[in-house]
């Protein structure tokens, strides 16, 4: 553990859960998988959805917030394109499936023990920009509020989950403490609104620092940088 | 100046606008008053705009990425709520205004001396998230390129004008160095994608770094920490 910043103990904590309280990476490869070889199957060929996926992104950029929607849309365009009929509804479907295989896994035992620790102390709350089933996963319960990205709700490191989650505890965001792995949307996410920051390095990455290449402190500075 | 990474000589550049190449501070907060002014002498009081802001952004929350159609919008909402008659062609006129009251400056000298100079041996290429006309305040010869967000670009720090200057000029985004003020937008989004970094730090600031409040290497040392 190693301290950054001056830390007080906070009064509500928010979670992300992919790869947070539990490692994401096998589980959404495998649902990836699922879906390309249930796809190649019913169509008889192995498609570069790529494609369609950057299509609806052209479309309705805003997609990109909402991974369950977007999904939807790129399969759905794609499925009308290779000509299957009632291609909507049959994304839908695939949908619903890919989130259960998606969210067939446990999480270890370890976050169950903390989570369950923690809900006695602390409201917590659940704050994704992924689509897993968080009733599925067996931990909705530890939780007061879940939030996901997509609908009104942009994704991390935009503030409308942080947001969310400061007015539904009635908290100011300094008393919060949001926990996380990533360190764009979940450290300067967290930053940027006003929490606390407390991120998981479970690989022993550097701490992740933007520095710029060379700062100047006026545009003569560049001229005999670059001149 | 100084070094926070290795730096090469690039082989062109790209620059912010605002805050970058002029101080932007004085000439938003003018027009912003120009616009204030004009709305409450033709609707004889004054409006909380934000409210309008607010929707047309929760309608359709791509506008943040485009400052001028979002005021656009909130222009024609407001002023159809308020009762204008052909409040759309109002609000499209009143924007001609505004930019040209947000374009109407002077850029110092000592930019334009200096983009003169640059521009013999570099490309420059400007990219803004701004709505400032580059023709209006007399520097828009000096740049190969010029890219605005909004429409099929998305504000920076996303991909979007980046990946345009790179394939614009036809280089690995390596060999750009981007000059900018801002420490999310400009430093954190050329980092993203592969540019070099140049932050314009004219105020003095604490160099930008986004570290957490703590970092912990698994959820038992968060246990630790919390409970």
């Amino acid at each position: 553990m190693q301290f950054y910043r001056r830390w007080s103990r906070p009064v509500a904590l928010s979670f992300d859960l992919d790869d947070t309280l539990y490692d994401n990476h096998p589980v959404i490869k495998r649902a990836n998988v699922w879906m390309e070889d249930t796809l190649a199957d019913e169509l008889g060929q192995r498609i570069n959805w790529t494609i369609y996926k950057n299509k609806v992104l052209q479309h309705d950029p805003m997609l990109i917030h909402d991974v369950t929607e977007c999904r939807r849309a790129w399969l759905s365009l794609g499925l009308k394109t290779q000509g299957v009929a009632h291609a909507k509804e049959r994304a839908n479907e695939l949908m619903e499936a890919f989130i259960a295989v998606r969210s067939d896994f446990s999480v270890p035992e370890r976050s169950h023990q903390l989570l369950a620790k923690l809900a006695q102390r602390y409201p917590l709350v659940a704050m994704t920009n992924g689509n897993v089933d968080i009733q599925r996963i067996g931990i909705a319960e530890y939780f007061t509020h879940i939030y996901y990205a997509g609908g009104e709700y942009r994704q991390k490191p935009y503030p409308d989950l942080f947001q969310a989650t400061a007015e539904a505890l009635s908290l100011p965001p300094e008393q919060i403490a949001h926990v996380g792995d990533d360190p764009h949307t979940d450290v300067y996410g967290a930053l940027c609104h006003g929490y606390q920051s407390v991120w998981l390095n479970d690989r022993q990455s550097p701490c992740p620092v933007h520095l710029p290449h060379v700062s100047v402190t006026d545009l003569a500075e560049l001229e005999a940088l670059l001149v």
